[in-house]
């Protein structure tokens, strides 16, 4: 993060439960509730939140459409930049073509074929940049800076952390709904934290636990220093391409801790692991990033009951990784 | 199909719509809706109605559900027998479970993996037959008759034609809910016809076309020929082996005929293409069989429209046949 949007995110108003709420009436016009599934994992029943169904595949479709949706009409006529991955590239493409309003995307070279194709499907604008030599939130800035386009983060934003809280705020519903219980527990798969601090503000009373891809476990490093921690310095290869964050941010950060979350890390094998469960016992294709908090409750590492809630966040893989991954 | 169990099927009552009502208030206390998504596709926006996400996987667990849960107490206790390549059998090990009634499945040696062992896994016991040699009709004929226990046919029966028609009822809500539109035409998986005839009661005012593998069309040749044509004598390979029903029944085609149904065809490659675009696009995983509906849509095989709903049946297959299938 540059000192620039450090300043901007200072500045900014703090993400709250009345945003969620509001984001939630906005998304729920547009978005039918992904499912919850129930399944049924070293004894307890578990609830799986499908958010890879969403029409992007990804929860990121809810923080770029509260965002966007709350945008004035000379604030869309400018358009929209965002750096991404991929999900949250689609998430902003996806609601900046309803409504109608133009949006550059800066994406790393290496970014699965099913993300950059998606995107450009929506009419967005693609660039690329090379993830190890180029820095793509000076891109990004500048292309905001030059064109009167609103930059809009990943995570480092209050109305994308609201959106994605939506996403525990619509699973306690359901949860309640099937059960007359609420949840006692997320675990959410994690990168720069934008859908963990949301569900924590979302669903107040539950225990939050963040899942991370090995190596790249810096939010989990940072609760446990009790301030942020940017990942090592050599990084090891991961097929979690959604989870690749380097440097954390205060906003999510300090949501985070003030809740007492705890992070686990899980290895690539375990990933596929959950992702062979996904397919096998839900019928749900899972990204290798959006099987983190899964992966995590199958091998055990952390404790889950009945009204445990697991975060299944995206699907965008290309085939060949996905069949990599599951193949036996 | 035995001489007997036709004349079984002659005296039964008739499948109706009432019925579907009364299986559709029992299905809906215990199992939610599965999602209808919408996904673009030749200009149209078709609706998926993704049955793939049942509990068991597939559509089956409707009129198993619907059969079990009508047994009286001492019905219950003699328990249930079934033949079934898989899905059928899981739904009827599903229901006996959750009825704590016995239940003993007659499926064949060649069924896949995943399916005998979630069969098993539901407590259900399991019996073997070859494909080639024995008929699983006299082999579970002769295990009801020894054991006073109920055999409940995977389409000939109709209780199960009623509740497997509810995919369909619950799919025209959930139209009419998120469009305000009703269903026009309604394109469905077919192997022994009970899902088509049980929608095709459900929703009396939508064209139906039901679609099966090349060589295993003869509900399509049925209908084309104003009466029951069995399967020819060496039918291909197939990996839909949920569709692999080598004579169909009166009372399903009695339904679709009366309703002017048609059928169409598709081959293996158009079905592999039709997985791999609800793997990228949707997310879900489905079975060979289960996606020949969405492969006639792809292949351009028939005229859609926005109120076109497609079925998407099953989901269970081995991760090895599924890779081999969407691979690039």
């Amino acid at each position: 993060m540059t000192a620039q949007s450090q300043a901007s995110t200072a500045t900014a108003r703090q993400p709250d439960l009345a945003g969620i709420l509001r984001a939630d009436g906005k998304i729920r016009a547009i978005l039918p509730p992904t499912p919850l599934l129930p399944v049924e994992i070293a004894g307890a029943r578990i609830w799986c939140k499908a958010e890879s169904l969403q029409p992007i595949g990804a929860f990121k479709i809810r923080g770029a459409w509260h965002r966007l949706s709350d945008m004035t009409a000379e604030e869309r006529a400018a358009g929209v930049v965002a750096f991404s991955s991929g999900n949250h590239a689609q998430g902003i493409a996806w609601s900046a073509r309803r409504l109608a309003m133009p949006a550059t995307i800066v994406m790393p070279a290496d970014a699965p074929l099913a993300k950059v194709e998606s995107t450009r499907a929506m009419g967005a604008r693609v660039i690329f940049y090379d993830r190890m030599t180029e820095r793509r939130e000076v891109i990004a800035e500048r292309l905001a800076r030059d064109s009167g386009a609103i930059l809009v983060p990943s995570f480092d934003d209050p109305w994308v952390v609201e959106g994605q809280g939506t996403t525990a705020l619509e699973a306690a519903r359901q949860m309640e709904e099937q059960t007359g219980k609420m949840p006692t527990q997320l675990v959410i798969c994690c990168g720069g934290g934008g859908l963990a601090s949301g569900c924590a503000l979302a669903v107040p009373d539950a225990r939050i636990t963040i899942v991370e891809p090995e190596g790249w476990d810096d939010f989990g490093e940072s609760l446990r220093h009790g301030a942020i921690v940017p990942v090592g310095p050599n990084p090891p290869p991961t097929r979690c391409d959604a989870l690749q964050t380097l440097r954390i941010a205060p906003l999510t950060f300090d949501i985070l801790q003030a809740r007492g979350a705890s992070g686990v890390a899980v290895s690539e094998p375990e990933v596929a692991d959950a992702m062979r469960f996904a397919m096998t016992r839900l019928g749900l294709v899972l990204e290798p990033g959006g099987a983190v908090a899964l992966a995590a409750v199958l091998a055990g590492k952390i404790a889950v009951d009945d009204a445990t809630i697991v975060t299944l966040s995206g699907r965008n893989v290309d085939p060949a990784t996905y069949c990599a991954m599951i193949g036996t």
